[in-house]
């Protein structure tokens, strides 16, 4: 298994701006959220997070695991409503997942496994023994949790992102409440199911009295192949997904796309991402009666390979001037790949999964689809520009129904001793 | 990976006696179902199932891989209803579903994947280039196969065996229509959910117009620990489960307990197991406030040691006249551990699964619990008396409910050139 790869590429090393800073706020080891920019970490998170256990990925750092981290074989996605009226319960709720999250991310129970036989558990212990299977728990805050019906419920509605807003309404949304919206989210991916369930499962379970269950969706991809090469995952209807991805070990790519930079907004979203969740619904036994050459024109590139259409390799630029003999463009206008592109200023950070819940006992046929998972720095320049263009004219939407949306604020990293939310909260 | 263990034990072994009934017939190589037991394979086989292709278990044998093969990580299992009315259709389904299972069992797309482009791709797509993760897809025929609303269907029902028959109604039952009975089954598993799914959904695919889906249910489980051993998995309640089960690699065992012997019933089932399956909702919020104390009496069990109380070790022999100073038994009378052992006589090879769909929207509690599989060789003896004892008494009731419910006969296995099911139909 590849280690902590791009969690300690994008966490583990200082950079020599971050260096400069810390020396300016007075030398190694500054707490985070001193600045209020919650963008410094301490020497000592980058040496623990290169120590190199097998198969985990660490937890501290000045960004969250789970976004720029290698996208794992498996997600559980859960949205949650927040029960509590009381911010100071809030804050006691993100210290204790902290605290569970950063134990389960190393393989580690949240609490001794059996030591008082007349108390539950503290661990619900269906992962005891197992690997951490590089499991990552990413937190996220939903417009709600600032205002709900134009309640400001913890007095927090004057530190609301104005980027953090729910979503427009796209034409052919088909979006249902059971699987939209939230509070609060939590993304745990993990190599092994049973592993990245056991996390959600024992956080939603410190949070009893506190949070809800709003819905929760669990999800898997493959990017490893036989010949352990890495290669783009394929989708439900066999095609490379996230073919163009900004690079995450490219430092300025990933402060230019996904994470949230000082003065961008509130600064205690600095060293954050924005996560926008679709879940989408693919109809797969239309799309299997459907000939190749139509599936290969409604994605704009060849199935086999991944290249776009008129053109050899997968990572090639695009070359969207490129003509048929006839003087038709070989990408169409209306193909997924030509409209996801537009201009090409957009991007995101794509990290989707497949979901299958079995069958669908309205239809008969696979409840299936594309756990549409994106994170970025500025939603209104990236996911709704390129969504826009896609919800009008895709040729794609044939074959697929938005049913469920949500956004969140995934919340800045954190270094031992602090706690997820702390800039937002204190 | 462990590669092909089991079932190379299992089925790639000839044995003596098998030896001397393949030279009686006419040597090496003789055509399964030529004696009507399907109980011979030629040496070809023997050969091909221990090349050792990576993460590959071999397909054709004695018997169906997915029985005794060591339990992969994941699960997808499908129950179908037969649409067609015609026998000979049934014939070439399952003629083109074996050649189908035997490539995806090699990790090789169902037919060439992009070679016509005004057709739809033979294969689905979604798992091209994966590793074939120990896939193994394993067909079973329902009782309904046979007989339906008083018709024989397909002129088998002479052929139907006793023991294939519904599950009596045991107490506290709640079972779904949704979620029980098939005419046929699929258990695809693999170590990776996305090699599973692809294989049920091209199988589904084979089968339009001939059979339908009736349910589905993906499900998880890991016996690999973080050290590398195997250990029994735990259930979502924390507990080992499956510690006494059949020895697998023990010929004389699982031919007693796993494997339908000549004679039994039906040649046709020869080599063949029964297989039932229980969706049992786990309400593990429940559980989850509940003392160790009660948990671990209503086991009988230790959690973390997998031990029977009152002993020191997992597979220790259960003793059971242990008593507590007070005078009561250690493993109490009501616990799962007593009741499931009962006089020790049955036993049946389970190979169970936990799932987690997501949220149950009536209550607001993730949707979780075990999909339970179990193989064997006479229901009426095994499954169906241990049940009876669970269904009356077990403590662990309290916790758990029968949502779903099915019994199918799994086939015979099948060598090159023959097909699953050729010594029912023929």
């Amino acid at each position: 298994m590849a280690k902590n790869e791009s969690n300690s590429d994008s966490q583990g090393t200082i950079s020599r701006r971050d260096m400069l800073k810390t020396a300016g706020v007075g030398g190694i080891g500054v707490l985070i959220g001193a600045s209020g920019l919650g963008g410094l970490m301490s020497i000592t998170e980058s040496k623990a997070s290169s120590t190199g256990a097998k198969e985990v990925v660490s937890y501290y750092g000045k960004h969250q695991a789970g976004i720029t981290t290698k996208t794992q074989n498996n997600v559980y996605f859960i949205a949650l409503d927040v029960t509590t009226s009381k911010k100071e319960d809030l804050v006691k709720l993100f210290k204790e997942w902290t605290l569970a999250a950063a134990l389960m991310s190393e393989g580690k129970p949240v609490g001794e496994l059996s030591s008082n036989e007349f108390l539950p558990p503290k661990d619900t212990g269906e992962a005891a023994g197992l690997s951490a299977s590089n499991l990552t728990i990413t937190f996220g805050v939903g417009p709600s949790l600032f205002v709900k019906d134009n309640q400001d419920r913890f007095g927090l509605k004057q530190k609301q992102p104005k980027e953090l807003a729910d979503l427009p309404k796209f034409p052919l949304d088909a979006l249902e409440e059971e699987w939209s919206g939230g509070d609060l989210c939590i993304q745990a991916c993990a190599d092994d199911l049973q592993v990245a369930f056991h996390a959600v499962r024992n956080l939603i379970r410190i949070a009893r009295g506190k949070a809800i269950l709003k819905w929760a969706q669990p999800g898997f991809q493959r990017t490893k192949h036989a010949d352990a090469k890495e290669g783009t995952p394929r989708n439900l209807f066999g095609f490379k997904d996230g073919t163009v991805n900004p690079d995450v070990k490219n430092e300025n790519q990933v402060n230019e796309q996904v994470w949230v930079q000082p003065g961008d907004g509130p600064n205690w979203l600095a060293g954050g991402s924005y996560l926008v969740v679709r879940r989408i619904q693919m109809f797969i036994e239309v799309w299997d009666r459907t000939n190749l050459k139509e599936q290969e024109a409604t994605f704009g590139r060849y199935r086999d390979s991944g290249a776009a259409l008129g053109q050899k390799d997968e990572f090639e630029k695009l070359d969207l001037k490129h003509k048929h003999a006839n003087g038709s463009y070989s990408i169409p206008g209306d193909s997924h790949t030509r409209l996801s592109h537009g201009n090409g200023s957009e991007q995101i950070l794509r990290r989707a999964f497949s979901y299958s819940n079995g069958m669908d006992p309205k239809t008969g046929s696979f409840d299936a689809g594309l756990l549409f998972l994106c994170f970025q720095r500025t939603p209104s320049k990236q996911f709704i520009p390129i969504q826009k263009r896609l919800s009008e004219m895709d040729k794609l939407n044939e074959y697929t129904s938005h049913r469920g949306s949500a956004m969140f604020a995934c919340l800045p990293g954190t270094k031992q001793g602090g706690f997820i939310g702390e800039t937002l909260f204190n």
